[in-house]
């Protein structure tokens, strides 16, 4: 008999393999989760298991409270993770997270992505946050659910919308990205990875490259976001 | 009954395909056009349909006055700074728009690209023009058909002649191409995304790197354009 | 009659053809080998063979003395420094070189690479560390066999753990890495590689990026490989 | 009837798409020819012919004086370039000019590519030379012959052999490379590519990086290519 979380299981193993066909995951360094806000529980890609040989019957279904529901494999390390933003953040229907090249080394960097031109401007309007590295007790706790913690202490002290701002770096580690579903999670961390790429490039053409100016990041966000948006079908 | 544009259509169709092929767009992040002079209209990628599922019948049918002639979906938001470039330059078939990795961090950094060698005289004999961003009220006001007068400006200000220099970057935006027909302007945003990277290194290894010398340029501009040249067949 | 060690010379020759498919090699520029610790010997590619044209069959068994048992080829130059690490360091069962492009680049700017994030820490607590070039009299002599010196020298100089650290750059030359089959030494390979682009790339963003903290790289490393590792399966 | 220069054609050809194929060359970026020693004639790939669409029959057979002697096509325009090369080096079997990215980037920067590390040594004991750009008279007069010139003038001047340094860079141009035959010449403008590469990112992570010592140069070019060689079969 077939599971109840079967069309679940596939929206999120198809969202972990378009990761690793555009290029933002090697081996088993990433992951994706798809939400069924329904029945309160997500599915998400087991631990440690390559992209390779990956199946759909793989994806592990887990509770909020990061109890696994149905499936045989442990879920990712990182699940509490998912749990604590599917917990607060009520809209989003999918998060991902990788070790993506770009989005990793300004990670490293601990510094925010500035705004430099329309690419970034055409998804959000303030830089990229960058979340400090956690204080020592957190990272020696519980150490996934506190990343979480993170995220949303960083967007509270920042005055961030999730709904707006759909991504995020860790400082030193790398980044997590969301949306309204598992695929859109995966395009936010494409988009991330090459907007840190341009920002990178445009910084080392020209340090003093000057942000992009008020006018042109609501001007480009609100022909695709706004409420008179014409960007799209 | 088939359309009257279907040759039209499938150039553009073909063009835009081929922009993904190359390497030169993510996702929704460009867009071909093509122009029948002999009917003033052009054909469009339509607004925000990714490359992997575009089809021919997709393709927007255009007039000058960005009218829809032809086709169900909404043409490319950039539509009308194609038609301002179609009705001004009378002697171009193709423009191409994209975010190219290259090409666009270069206009971040609000920065012409120099002329450093062969492979740039060969297509043309200046620096690369990269437009400086729009006065707020011009990206407040029509700021589709406002890029396309920015275009003709720093055109204008800077003495060049479209015919030679088929490519120019927007500040903070990207690059626009344009030639004979929609393959020449997606070979020319080829060109300029090649021709960027290179400059970009060289600066990186050598920060005084010199201009190519102008025997230089007009040797290769020359052997490939002049009036005794003898490049191809 | 089949050989015996043909399974030996199957997971050498996969290993190898998978550095090829990750883009660690080009050409000649690295060799694969996999070791059979019950009859002391091991399996390694031939010098010289292109991976385009290498076959199972073309694997060359050889003693921990570099003579050769089985095969009509001969084997890779570097062959002497893999038996020098097949002799000394019991644990391990395959050892991989390549000239791969990063990690090169590293070892020719003569520099340990930093542990600037968890990348790096989910595998190795150490800076990844590069030994520097031999003095002139071990490069005139038995200069394969003394890498292999040189190897276990800086090892022991630093205090490292071959069982930890899987990976090192020789100075001026490129990586070695190891771990308990060949796979896994190609897998240590690909994550070198990788790392190594993050901390170049961070140093381009951040030249004052600071060291991961103890309290992440404990975390992370502990996480993967302590006694109550969770992640994987 | 065939040619009796089919075979020759066939070799050059398969050169060329090679070029193609290890991603050196984009459009009609570049040219491979290979000589027939015995006629004093040699097959160059015809101008301006992109290589998707290349075909072994368009290949043009050309004598030392750049006559063509068999062939519908124009030779490529580099032409002269090559008899000069056939004519004045007796060794040579194939030549290859490219815009392949990393060697143009330190073409355009005028710099010689210092040798770095073994890579480099594997294949040639001095920095690959830069030749300066050509006085204007020359660029005015016989360019392409006088390409040629300025090659042998450079290699003169520094007292390089032709059969050992394999490889040059035309300051503001790009590189040339050569071989017993026209497959050897691919193999030379790779390993050119790459180790461009690889000298830009060492500079780039440790600006003082030290040359490669002597011994170390000698060890690794002695033991591939000299009389006591045991690199290879």
């Amino acid at each position: 008999m077939g599971s109840k979380y079967k069309s679940l299981k596939e929206e999120c193993y198809e969202a972990n393999m378009e990761l690793n066909a555009l290029g933002l995951v090697i081996y088993t360094f990433g992951n994706v989760s798809a939400v069924d806000r329904g029945n309160s529980v997500f599915a998400i890609k087991p631990s440690g298991v390559p992209y390779e040989t990956l199946k759909p019957e793989d994806i592990v279904i887990v509770d909020y409270d990061n109890q696994v529901v149905e499936g045989k494999l442990r879920p990712s390390s990182d699940t509490k993770t998912h749990s604590y933003l599917y917990k607060n953040w009520e809209n989003i229907g999918g998060v991902a997270h990788t070790h993506a090249m770009y989005s990793v080394s300004w990670a490293q960097a601990q510094l925010d992505i500035p705004i430099f031109g329309t690419t970034h401007a055409d998804h959000l309007t303030h830089d990229i946050p960058c979340a400090p590295p956690m204080a020592d007790e957190l990272i020696q706790g519980n150490y996934e659910h506190n990343t979480g913690i993170q995220i949303l202490d960083c967007f509270k002290e920042r005055g961030l919308d999730y709904n707006e701002v759909e991504m995020i770096l860790i400082g030193n580690h790398g980044p997590f990205a969301w949306g309204k579903n598992a695929a859109k999670a995966v395009y936010n961390t494409k988009v991330l990875e090459t907007v840190a790429q341009m920002a990178y490039l445009t910084l080392q053409i020209n340090p003093d490259a000057p942000r992009l100016k008020e006018s042109l990041i609501k001007k480009h966000y609100e022909r695709k976001h706004g409420k008179n948006a014409y960007y799209g079908q």
